[in-house]
């Protein structure tokens, strides 16, 4: 049986996305900048897709920049608040300690142009409160970013809350959307979110297409600089089949979300719930709050990797942890975050699914995860250490 | 008769691209940087593409890094030569006058960093020599940047030269290609370029990718900052389609470059010849050194857009210069650099051509545009002031 668990990393363009795309590589193919007809057929589709996203986030279509993906629109949000921030003399940010890399490594960038980025701790569970934001927040703040969901242990964050502080004190709120975009309610009123990234090959769209909401009156500054496409603040011909194929993807899944949360977060539950019973395993995140679609555990005495190539030579794709990561030695920096140690944080699984998934695959990698763990145990001087009480376990 | 001819601002996306691009949409729609076969036939298909654009530029395909298009591609060479530069304490940065935005607002945003941008004239004809670079380089000078053709002109620049003087002085050279790829034959070796970039939409492939070619040795500063991918270039999740089909589309390109080109300069030539015959017509550039399918004119004592409108009206889709800036008001930066007074540069048309187009659309669009050009000029105040010898004609 092949099953793909990894749709955090990507997912399948649903057909849905693939037909909206389709005329527009060799039939609607106009530059969306051309005056011409041909041109003007294209412009109207990218504004119809634009309005369509903006109605589905509940915001206003000139709010809504086009980017190349998820990672481009996150440093767009970060480098123009920053700038916002250093006109009034304010270089102070807060994130937390398990953003993705596209966050915390533009993050870091700017603290080597002298900003003072605070990253706050996310506790054992993986979340962040309101509370510890307001905290944090000083006259010097100009930017809180707090991801709407965490990519390896779904933990959604209290989102809302964290944005009325935010709204209350003055000071602007960016949330990396990308693993909540088509799989979580999102309001950028209700929800007191001044900005926000999401990415089109996360939620069955096709990859090369993302947006930056940026409520009206943030100035943009551009990552990429030339042609006045996006208002002035985004150079480069548009995307437009990926663009197209973004909208109809959004729209299909919020159309289906209450639908398709209650389907996939019932084969998240039966996963975890078979997962669980493999000693000396802990879920990674909490029960409640999590995305419908993630499953993340460590097993202890295991290598992540070894445990992946097994899967995958029985026909499961899944991951450690971000595909963005992988091929790095390092343990992930989100499980770290949540306080597991190096060793434990080697040995993790990340199952994510999507509607694409059936209870049947479910069933089928609960029958195949317990006895590759137990095998790659076997195999594991570590651990025979352990389980002959040389070491202690550090999953109890 | 319907005539695409605007095949400068994009093109269609060719059956061979379309038909390369598709399955990677819902078959082989893995993460590239996933480990399990599914990312790793994605990785795959990533790396085969390099290497066909690699074989194609006659580079390494460790020297190509994929973009989202020619503006990143331009942005990120310009910004990475320039901060190579800073290091070494050299801020001089030489290009020219007609250069694309996505190079001249990159430049001016490097100039209020306090870079010394210095802009070389490209004389009535549209070109730079290698003489003007050679004798603009000081030991300050860290880049050179000239563009392979003009996109509006269709000049074709001394580039093999110009990269001669610049590794002779060791001043890196990067040319932005975005209009000769596919088009023109390429060889970084041969004609010394150490950057250089591409589009895909511009020769048959999809919008959405591109290529930054960087000599190895050439340390790239990311414009987008996140996972590792692109070997930590150029962070965000490949568009492994569009990757696909640009190598899928410069494969066909490259195998076809003699034929079309022979095939697509012909009927420039056509045109060139009939459009000529025009009164106060002038052809913007030479007929020698051209894009195989560029023609530009200026026709005085009209307004390029109400001239568009009515070739739309008519079925054809042509520009008046770069559809990048279409909707401004000013008059191209490109035919003001060769002289053209602002009133003529109004009076701008430009027609690309590929091998889409057929000698029967050449014949069309040459009895249609002589009326209506002589319709507007009827229409014109200050037209029928010239003509009445109230004012001189600004082209003889």
């Amino acid at each position: 049986m092949n099953v793909y668990a990894d749709n955090a990393a990507t997912t399948k363009t649903s057909k849905t996305a693939i037909a909206a795309m389709l005329p527009y590589f060799d039939e609607i193919y106009g530059n969306p900048s051309s005056l011409h007809t041909a041109g003007q057929r294209a412009a109207e589709a990218l504004e119809k897709a634009r309005e369509t996203i903006a109605g589905i986030l509940n915001c206003t279509p000139r709010e809504i920049t086009f980017t190349s993906g998820g990672s481009e629109a996150d440093n767009q949000a970060i480098v123009s608040a920053a700038k916002i921030g250093e006109r009034k003399g304010k270089k102070h940010i807060i994130s937390t300690a398990f953003e993705h890399h596209a966050v915390l490594h533009t993050l870091k960038a700017l603290q080597k142009q002298g900003f003072d980025i605070e990253l706050l701790p996310v506790g054992d569970k993986g979340f962040v409160t309101a509370q510890q934001v307001a905290d944090a927040i000083t006259d010097k703040t100009c930017l809180v970013s707090v991801m709407f969901a965490n990519n390896e242990i779904g933990t959604i964050q209290p989102i809302a809350e964290i944005g009325k502080i935010c709204r209350e004190k003055g000071v602007l709120f960016h949330t990396d959307a990308v693993q909540a975009a088509g799989h979580l309610h999102i309001d950028v009123q209700q929800q007191n979110i001044d900005m926000l990234s999401l990415s089109a090959h996360k939620f069955h769209g096709a990859k090369g297409a993302g947006v930056l909401y940026a409520r009206k009156g943030i100035a943009l500054t551009n990552i990429i600089e030339g042609g006045a496409q996006e208002r002035g603040k985004r150079a480069g011909t548009e995307n437009l089949p990926a663009i197209v194929a973004m909208a109809a993807a959004l729209k299909e899944a919020d159309d289906d979300l209450t639908k398709n949360s209650s389907y996939v977060s019932a084969m998240r539950d039966r996963l975890i719930e078979g997962l669980e019973k493999i000693p000396h395993s802990i879920l990674n995140g909490t029960k409640e709050n999590r995305l419908p679609g993630n499953v993340s555990f460590c097993f202890e005495g295991i290598e992540g990797e070894s445990l992946l190539l097994l899967l995958d030579s029985k026909g499961i794709s899944a991951s450690s942890g971000s595909a963005c990561t992988s091929g790095s030695l390092d343990p992930s920096h989100v499980l770290l975050s949540i306080g597991r140690p190096h060793e434990v944080a080697h040995g993790s699984l990340r199952l994510s699914l999507s509607s694409y998934n059936t209870p049947e695959q479910i069933e089928y990698i609960l029958e195949e995860v317990p006895p590759i763990v137990s095998y790659l145990r076997e195999m594991s001087p570590l651990w025979l250490d352990k389980i002959s009480g040389k070491k202690e376990f550090f999953i109890k």
